[in-house]
């Protein structure tokens, strides 16, 4: 950590500033600047020190040094990560593809629809039982029943079931159908979901939350990585920006960073990350393209009659297409698909 | 709703929309345009049905026309709500102060701390016992050990208590002890844990999300409002933009624009809100003169040696200061404090 | 400056690095972290030399301590800038209203409307004679003629004239009528502009770019000052953020950190802060209480006839109850108005 | 245009409006609904229309329909624009390939620089010979000297000088140096150095500013085009957001969006998109992929050394190996590079 000092601080505040650090268990080293004096902290350097340095007398700025996640961090486990669930492998060669609608609507839509998928080459499957809503009015997810049909699409095609769970006490009963637990962006800091995911011992699929900086998209991994649970998927799902011709902002440049200061492997859902099914192909490729190891889309049947998310989602035979070009992208990228 | 359909969108295309609009139970009224046709769907606007129309072939936006929000809006309500809870009153004519210290730290320190706040004006007491923190490295609070601390300030000086709770199943045991229960900016969108406070029937301090936007965080209290439970406070607690040079920016014009869609009373931050300690008084005055109907504003005897939050956090000499000035413009504004 | 190296740096890497910071005039000091060797770079820190640090072998990240500004800074110049023209004083105990249309239209209306606010406690008038407009298509208002209809406005009345310039060659011309060059948020980094303006020697207002940073704007006033000009006001006119409910988010924090910063005065602009007129007199208010120096607000006869941003325009009756409410709050912070 | 009145607007209040939109030469068409009524205005729709009918008494919110841009719009001109300059040209087939450094900074470094690229597929040559710096301090450029050495270089390879032009009366000047004229973003709504740039009648390339939206970049370009210049080329290079990790954030999902809107050719620039030379390889095969025409991208033998930007300049070994996995993504795309 380095305490920035004002530029009239007075040898006292620097004096207590430096004892203050020594007092929290680090070595303060003074360097005597131009214009400043700032002083490091050696050592262990824990979150949250910083806010306990920065209201000192004379004190200008605290700027951190080191990364506050640890389990997380490629410097920790150089190797990468390979999620495993059934068929599904995320942050190898191949990249994975995880497909279906937003929401799971009946027996017969998902079987249906996880049939064609599979021929297409998806190896997970997704669809929503427990739905995070904005409005206390709109459809909520059919729940456990959801599941079920989700199961049943599973015993057809072999599809590994990604959905989500939304609170703490879901987490065994969701587990107990899917095989990759889903953490929704706006849960990305519900630390009790985290800690009850990391329990399970479920691969999970991270979504970063909306206005998430990189920092606390790993540290929200380093809660479910603590509990003993090394299968997390890292999931960039667009930001919240000015933009409004898209519903969120979809910046790529994540997956190429993630991977530079994480091991795990990095999912892109370019289907929320525009909010329009014209774009799902385009940044689908580009996502491959950047280096994503995976995608996760919203495929429907007829999207006009979905149950939600319909402007987002694509048809089988869009998706079809989006496929096969994504499959030249990946080998142009040495991938496969 | 308004259906904007494309430039180039047939007569098929457009009949096709219209008949849409009949099936979602809505009545179709087709404006030709110079350059474009839109379709007015007349009728109850649902949530959600803006999603169905948009896949639609032809189709190039959809505007939704009627707020989403029922029950928070002040079209259902014009009467403004006061929440009550113990001798902290919300949306009177008064204008309340919340002090306290970031975390509950230990009975000694929150009972004096409580004496001090409440001989200067304060009418509740914040302290946090469950803390939701980014790194699961930092201080998580004491838990229902902190909880009984607070019931001792609270014993001791009458100043209701506000703190807040971050799990469904943690509802019961913090209703037992606070008299406000405290949503989180990060749990803003926790649907699970909004009906169970909801469900609590305790009066409820709602914290915007960082990035939630009006209709958002509207629809946060409506998930409370719908369970039966009116006592709703909304709180602007600031946004994540780019700036830096505060921890998050704080956006007044949310309490008049707020006054004007909604009944419920408005609260604002300006510890979160700024994060840095000496923006604390002049933002606290601003946001009087803007119309908040109260405040909520960290106090630690020794910001240095706070468990969390010291840099944004002000000693109990500037809370004084701070209330004679608050004072001076609650009057101004024709308020009292 | 602070150059952080990464974890795994070897002492060739460490050595270059040091050796490049001697290189650029500055003394290297090595510090050997737990994890991480930082360097600090002791000595004067110019702007972009971290650029050329950071392309480094085994370099992390730069981190600047300085602020980039010198003219600006409140270290420089430590009593606070007042600006004055004409009648209009900006900066002292007095807080100074710059009040008008957004367009100059004709003189009877320009004539008409300053009596008006002249006679309600306005020291400024504002008009727009070039107009930035966002679309080829919209007025761009009436140039050399809306200079001479602001002159004659001044005649009758003594407002100072406050009035955009676009183009370093339009500066003598808008010199010759205006008493203040208020260069616009568009421009704020059209630095031939803030040249010229500067060499004008004539006062001027500066609007924060619409998502400038603070160091951002300060050296934009940087660039007036260092051609030796000293009168300089900031004026804060509401920032980009993903808040689409108003037109702008007006973060007022920025007054209270720019007085800390900077000698300058501080000015706001709540019409184009907020793009709508209801919100105008709250925020104004909460300008004054937060330490606002100035405001700048758009009034007009007729909003609904206005040639240009009638949403977010006053009539003189608001105006005239949104300063009986202003003078009161500057009391309450013991300024007047 | 709709208007959309609030719940309780009295009959005189609508009637108001519907005479108040016949009065700007359109006809009102009054739709009741179940809570609400809204007024469609058939008929051409300017721009800064909405701005006179929002303030009239009743009305809750003005939703125009049409896009504000017509020159630019695919609806005009349904063929792509290709814009040619020597041998770039960018909008067809092949895409183009823009490199060079930040900085011109002598000429035997931008001849020898020039002729590297040249060899490894660029067919433009950037280089900054006016230079628009944050900071009055920093190094700007070296102005017409500069814009001779990109003369040279242009003679020795051939390659398309692709230079920034900074203020109207510069144009001339580098104009008679330069095959392509940029705009910088800060200088996007710069309306008169947009117009001279439309009178050159030289190629032009647009960057976005880093707040604008869609239509304000499109509107930009509507200035270069109504003055009877239709070679204008749209280049993203990212936008200000929270992201800190990243100088800013790019958005690739602006690529296919331009083109579903416009007819113009998109360029990417993922040095300042991304603002660290590392990412940008990946974020230029994820521009390709996304569908982009064209690269611009700072290349530097020695970054270290360079005058400026140094963090966000590759080698030219880099280049190299990015030229190489760009080819094969252009390829994936049936495109050629």
């Amino acid at each position: 950590m380095i305490v920035v000092m004002k530029a009239d601080a007075t040898p006292a505040q620097i004096e207590h500033v430096a004892a203050h650090i020594q007092s929290l268990g680090m070595k303060p080293q003074v360097i005597q600047g131009t214009h400043q004096t700032v002083i490091a902290a050696i050592g262990e350097e824990r979150v949250g020190l910083a806010e306990t340095l920065e209201p000192g007398e004379g004190v200008e700025k605290v700027l951190p040094i080191m990364a506050p996640y640890k389990r997380a961090s490629s410097e920790l486990k150089r190797e990468r990560t390979v999620v495993k669930a059934r068929g599904l492998e995320v942050g190898g060669h191949k990249i994975a593809v995880i497909a279906g609608p937003c929401s799971v609507e009946d027996e017969e839509q998902i079987v249906s629809i996880a049939r064609k998928l599979k021929a297409l080459g998806a190896t997970g499957l997704r669809g929503g039982a427990f739905k995070p809503r904005t409005s206390p009015y709109s459809f909520q997810g059919h729940k456990e029943q959801g599941l079920k049909m989700l199961a049943a699409a599973r015993a057809e095609t072999g599809l590994a079931i990604v959905t989500e769970v939304m609170a703490p006490e879901h987490v065994p009963m969701v587990a107990e159908y899917a095989d990759v637990l889903q953490i929704g962006a706006r849960n990305m800091q519900n630390y009790q979901l985290l800690q009850a995911v990391g329990d399970s011992g479920k691969p999970a699929l991270l979504k970063r939350g909306m206005s998430a900086t990189i920092d606390e998209f790993l540290l929200a991994a380093e809660y479910i990585l603590d509990r003993g649970n090394p299968n997390v998927m890292l999931c960039e799902r667009g930001i919240r920006t000015y933009e409004d011709h898209t519903r969120f902002t979809l910046p790529l440049a994540t997956v190429p960073y993630l991977h530079e200061k994480s091991h795990l492997p990095v999912v892109v859902d370019p289907s929320h990350g525009t909010g329009k099914s014209r774009l799902v192909p385009p940044m689908a490729r580009a996502s491959i393209a950047a280096g994503a190891d995976g995608l996760i889309v919203e495929v429907h049947e007829d999207p006009e009659q979905a149950a939600s998310d319909g402007a987002q989602t694509i048809t089988p035979d869009a998706f079809r297409q989006m496929m096969e070009q994504c499959r030249r992208v990946a080998e142009a990228v040495d991938r496969s698909l």
